[in-house]
Formats: structure tokens, sequence, C-alpha cells
């Protein structure tokens, strides 16, 4: 043991024996699911079924969302110059910040400030939140997590706060997102509706994650959809085209459910 | 339309309606598993459930191989700097590469040489088998997915083969996997078990995955991993702290599963 | 000229002319010198001939520091790998955040802090720089761009400041550093001398630089660095080997000056 | 000293002393320029008064090409997220690849490949140079270095073919680039002139540079570029906008050489 010891508390590896947060891998493995595992590596505990259903429809919520987002973008511009997957796949990560992903991270601060403030005070949420929009408009201070470039009504949030619902989660945090869209349309006039980002931050507070890791799970839902625009760049693309930010078609198929 | 106007077969996004390879989001949301929709960005199908889990064993199999690999250092040396952690892991899988992760890549390109060998020479897989490992022992040319540094007996491998027969998908790669370990104990004399990357490599090929996408597997799996570690850096580590690379121990819970 | 129509003010490509900030690059080829061009390219503008020899000081100054900082860890580790030139680069770059070079831009707005205190009161910069590390003091707010790890009277931090002096640029901020340096002696009663940071962050205040791009000046002088690095990992070394953080030696030839 | 114990040749560190390569990094700074002293970084030898001067012209050379390669995108599109500097250079740098800067590293395998051939003939350059043409073109084999997308007589070029004349180590390799430029013009029926990219792998080349650090230079000449552009993109440009690959103008000055 050396001066430079440290420990850890995530996995200990012995010849033969792998245990993450205590559980061997094995056993870990066909029994529970992928997204049960990552609550498990992050949080230090399994999640109970519903929990654990409930971290998987988020993760499938934001596996893809077209060619736009920047990350995409930076993914597929380097993957065009041949580069190797794992650096094309770095580059779109790197694009995954404040204005791109980041509203999950300033949306759960913000729900924790809003759900603290009422309690400090002991007043209802509702009332709580009226007050703080009421100050943030004043102060011309954002509140992330609401509205949408392309969408008005989102397919992804009403399916993640229902899940949230059944999986018997929803409780202040989800509660103090759906009054901030009544207060904001009452104090600014217009409707902006909670969009993913808000509907992923109310679910993380839910789960008592750490605010800092909201960029993670971003970034763990998206790979799957990076990974397929890189792939699709490299394999039927030309090398080092322009590519155009908005200027492009879907020809894939379509409706699929339908059929 | 620009002339600069390209098309993408991945996901079509329309105001309130996101199409993943044609289904929309929030029918696959709480229906499809994770590793099920990951399998559908990739290959642009959704899979049956037996493969569903098998994606979802694999994924699991990979989430963290503690604190030495190079991914994991890399991650942690830039996180002990103050990075965002989309850097820190952006650091990490730029160092899963060749000699980190690749011997998944490795081996699939092995196992369809294998493969191809012995329907074009007409001959049983374990005489083409027998026939490439001598080959490649003459050109001392490695064979890649075989041994371990720290297992003998990789519990991992043995639960993704045991898998992937109930799954249904256990085919010829599998085979040549098998008879790979035993050719090799014949020729070298020593006994080099399939590891995991072999398992996985195994596994990829009889699900008909591309082998460029080898890495893209672990990559996803390995995370997770990431972050915990990242996490642990930043909240409970001196920054800028002399990491060292093995001298390190566990102190979390151990042999959970038997409690 | 569509809707996404953009400017620049950096470089015009024209068919056979290319001119950077106005200036065509083979006139400035030959002519100035690389780190006047690095001044041009960022500020717009090209230095005089003693700015330019100080920018090139500067430079040479932070070309590498051995082994053990976390950059260069991060690129040979991910060199290490099998990793590509550049991906190894990048994370170098990846790790220089806050604890790791961010030094420099602290002090800069440390500085520019105490300027503008001076000017706003009408007091004397050595009385602004009294009041200010008092307060911090109390405050337990560090001070950036004093100390050193390893030196005591860093080499490089009196030269920088003779060549400032030579090159004539050496005004208030360079002061605030000489005075901060005693202030602190007597106020902490331990001797911080000005180390490499503070002395390149009062050249940069010197020059009107401004401190977001602090960083920019580490990491373009540190590139030949981890390029020497991880060519020597890549040639010289065992992949996947565990690099210990500090036990290391030098094997190279030793002062050459004096022969 | 632990069993992990290892070596470096390049740079020693010691309270108060800093030897790059055995070199005084206080002797060096003022004394030697920024380029001299990334020579001796790589390669462990001061370069001679011209060598150091050619070495200044290449990195010059290649410091920024406009907004349109795919490394400017893709650094501006992650610098567009609100990404810090680091990160967004580091994206940038992973964009440089085998289709972007990587002509260099091949251009100077077959310069290579071309002396190699002629000194084991026998033959004189001029002839190796057509044969290998000639073969290539049969192998319909791309000889890197030649031709660009803009330019028709790239003006960095015959500056810096030029410079390495004054220098004076314009030799067999140049010889070589330029007896190619003849034999692809009367073998392929068309001018494709020796490009910057070109002219740089032939200098490398001469100064005995390893193809495998091609890319070190390209990357090392353009970060300054790389910083100017993000900061642009950072100051002056809305966060999160679509940045069109070529649709874009130069509001900068022009022609101020001439002033």
């Amino acid at each position: 043991m050396s001066e430079l010891h440290w420990d850890t508390e995530i996995t200990k590896i012995e010849p033969n024996k792998i245990q993450l947060r205590g559980y061997p891998i094995d056993y870990l493995m066909g029994k529970y699911s992928y997204p049960a595992v990552v609550y498990l590596a992050i949080k230090g505990e399994l999640p109970d079924e519903k929990v654990a259903k409930l971290m998987e429809t988020m993760l499938v919520s934001s596996v893809d969302h077209g060619a736009t987002p920047p990350s995409t973008l930076a993914a597929r511009t380097v993957a065009s110059t041949g580069a190797p997957l794992n650096a094309a796949i770095a580059a779109g990560i790197l694009a995954i910040n404040k204005f791109h992903g980041g509203a999950i991270e300033n949306c759960m601060i913000y729900l924790k400030e809003v759900k603290k403030y009422a309690e400090e005070k002991g007043i209802k949420i509702e009332d709580a939140v009226k007050e703080i929009v009421k100050e943030k408009k004043e102060k011309k201070q954002k509140i992330f997590g609401f509205g949408h470039r392309v969408h008005t009504n989102d397919p992804r949030t009403k399916k993640l706060l229902e899940e949230a619902e059944k999986a018997e989660v929803a409780g202040d945090y989800i509660k103090i997102l759906k009054e901030t869209e009544k207060a904001m349309e009452q104090t600014l006039g217009k409707h902006l509706p909670i969009n993913v980002d808000g509907a992923i931050a109310g679910i993380l507070c839910e789960l008592d994650f750490p605010h800092q890791l909201a960029n993670a799970f971003f970034i763990m839902a998206r790979i799957p959809g990076l990974v397929a625009h890189i792939y699709e760049e490299q394999t039927k693309m030309k090398p080092m085209r322009k590519i155009h930010p908005t200027d492009h078609g879907y020809t894939g198929p379509t409706d699929r459910h339908l059929k």
C-alpha cells in the first residue's frame, strides 16, 4: 500500500468475481434491466420494479431527436472526416451543455428552489410557485424546462408524466412543474408547456438524483442515437460533405405502429 | 430545398410527432425496453423479446469493471481537474480503442473469417477452426477474445453464453468461439478461456451487427460506470490528486445477493 | 444567400487568396513570427515587435512541465490504448480546467478587480491591493497565481517579468502582482511567490486580452509538450501499461546549455 | 521506486529547475523562437536558425483557413451549445483525420515510398516518380498532396517551397513533389498543383520527421484559428444557432498589406 492508496465504493474486482455496489455482475445479468443497473451503478442501490420501469421510459424518451441537435451535427461533422466511432461519439457528447441538454439541470435547480422555499415559508406549493414565477419575471430570469422550438404539445412529456403517476413517484416536484406551467400562463400570458427536459427534471428530482448528474441521463439516453447517425454518415454519406443543419428530409419508414 | 439537401433514415421530426425508424417515440416509451430501442435505433427494426433480453444482458455485463481500465482512469483524471461531466465522459470514451474494448471488433472479424472459410471450403466449423488457429499460430497472429489479465473463469462469459442459448440465437459463431477455445488449448498447450469480449463478439455476430459497431456496444454499456466514477471523483476526492492506477481498495458493501 | 447566412471577421477565402484579418497569409509567412500571427488571429491586429517577442517568450515558457500534470497523464493514458494522435491530444486538452491551467484566468479576474477598485476609489495600487488581500483573507477566498507545489522560485516567472519589462508593457497589472506578493506575505505570514500562471496572467492583462481566453494560451503553448509525451508513449512504452502518476525518472540529457 | 516505475526523456522537473530535453526552460525563453522549441520538444535537438525559420513559416501557413473546414464547424457547433473553450477546441481537433489534414501524412508516406524505390532500384528520382505514378494510376490509388477544392495556385505552396529553398533543406523529397506534379499532368492529362498539404509533407520529410506526427503539425498550427472562431462564436453569435456550412460572408478588413 503506497502513500497514493485510495478507495472506491463502486465496483470490487477479484479474480472471477465482479461486484457492482456489492452485487455480483452475473447475478444482475438476466435478472435486472439495464436501466435498473444504471440506477444501481449511480445511486448504490437497486430500484424497485416501478422505478426501474420509469428509468427505462426516461432513457427511451431521449434516444434520438433527429439530425438537427448540435450534438448530432458535431458527431456527424467529425465522422465525416474519417474519425473512428469513439471520437465522433466524444465530439457529440462535448456538445451537450448549458444550451443543449442543460435545461434538465437548470429545471432541477428551479424545482428544488421552489420546494425549499415552500417548506421554509410553510406555504403551499402553488403559492410558492406563484411568488417565484412572479419574482423571476421581474428579474427577467428564465425558467427552464418549458416550451419547445418544434413541439407545442410534446408527446414525450405526456407519456413521461403518465408513467411517473403509474410508478407512484409523482410528488411535489411534478406538482411544481404543473403549477409552474399554469403560473407562467397567467403571468406571461402565453402557454409554455412542460417540455421533455422539464418532465425528466421532475422525475429525476422525485427519484432524488443530484442535479449535477442531470446531463448524465441525457448523455446515456442519447448515445444510441448518436451511434445511428454516425454509422449512417460513415456508410451512406460522402466524406467531407457540407452538412446542412436544417435542410434535410427523412426517407425511412413511417407510422409503423399502425400496421 | 438547397443544393446541400440530404436525407436520413433514422428519425422523422414533425411538430408533436417524433418517429424513430417509423415508430412514434411515445408508442415505444413504456412498451419496449431501452435495449430493444437501442437495437431499433441502430438496426432499423425492433427485436423480438428474446433478442431484446439478450441485448439487455449484454449491456448489463459491461456496465463497469472497477477503477483500473484506462477509460476509467482517463475520465477520473479529467474530472479531477474540475472538468464538467460531459468532458470527463468524452475523455473516457476516447480511451476505448484497439487495446481497450477493441478485442470485441477483432474477435468479430475472426469469427466471420472462420465462418466464411468453412462455407467456401465446404468443411465443418471445427475443421475450419483448427486450420485457421494453426495458421495464425504459425504467422504469430493473435486471436482476440480469449484470456483475461484478472479472470481465469470470467463469470460474465458463462452467463452471456447461457443467455444466448436461452434466446435461441446461439449458432455457428458461438460454436466457432467454443471450438477455438479447444483448438487453442491443443495448439498452444494453454487454456485461454473465452472472455467477455469474445462472448459479446459471438452474440453480436449472431445478431448480425456489423463489426464496425462493436465498440459502440462497449461504449453504450460502460457510460453509467464512467458516470459513477466521475461523480465519486468529483464529490469524494481531492481535486488534482495523483491517481494511482492500481493501488486502490474497495470500501463499499459486498456479497449483497446472499442477504 | 439563405436565411441562415452569417458573417465572420476572421479569414476571407477566395480562389488563390487567403486573408487572415485582412493580411494575405503568404504576406505573413516568412515575415511575421508564429506568435505574432497568433496575436493577429485572436486580436485582429498585428502586434509590434516587442509584443510579438513577449508572446513568444510566454508560449515557450509553457511548452512542457514533465509527465505529472493531469493533461499529460490523460493524453498518455488515452495514447496507451492505441488511440490516434488527435484523440490523445483532445483528451489532454479536456484536462485543462479550473484546477489545471485555470489559475491564469482566475488571476486575470483578480488583477482586473484590483485595478478597477483602485480607479473607482481613486487610491493607489498598493493600497487597493492591501485592502483586497485583507478582505479575501477574511472571506477565505483564494488568490490565484501565487505559490507552486514544486517551485519556490519559479525560473519562468523571473524571465517572464524581465521580458515584460524589456517589452515595455509592464504596467499596473504587473505592479498589482508584485504588490500582492508583498501583501500576502504581510497578511498571511508566508511567502507565496508569483508563479508562472500569475506572470502569464499579468502579461495577458497588460496586452489587453480577455480573461475568457486565458486557457487558450496555456493550451496553445502546451500542445507540443503533449505531442512529445504521446509520441514517446506510442513508440517506447507497452500498450495498456499502468501509468504511475509520480514514480518516474528522467533518462534524457541534462544541463546542455553549459556545454 | 515501485514496480510501476518508468522513465521519460522529455522533461526533467526539479525544484526551481525545468529542463526540456536538457535545456533549462528559462535559458530557452527569450533566446529561441517558439517553433524552434516545438522542434526541440518533439525531436530532442534544437534546430539551426534556418530550420527554425522554416518551421515558423510552416506553422504560420496553416493558422486558419476560414469557416468551412470541418474542424472549424465542429468547434463552432460545440461552442454554440455553451461549452467551455477547451471542449470546443477538443471537438475541433477530433475532426482532424484522414480526410481533413490527413493528406499530409499520406503524402509523406508516398514521398518516402518513391525515395526508397529510387534508391533500391538505383534509378533517378524522376524515373521512380514516373513508374510509381503510372502504377498508382493503374491501381486507381490516389496520390495525396495535389489539387485543392478552392485554390488552383495555392499562395501557401509557392511561399513554403521558396522558404525551403532559402533554408537549404530542399532535397530529394521536394524534388519528388515537383516531379510528381509533372508526371501526373502527363499521365492524367490534368494539372493538379502541389497543395499546402503536399508542401508541408515535403518539408517534414526533408526535416526527417516521422509521418506519424504529420497531423501534429497541422493541429499545432491550427489551434489559434480554432480559438479565434470559438471566441467569435461565443461573443458575437446567438447560442444554438443553425450554422450553415458554406453560406457565410466576410465582414472584416481586406488587403491590409497594401496600405
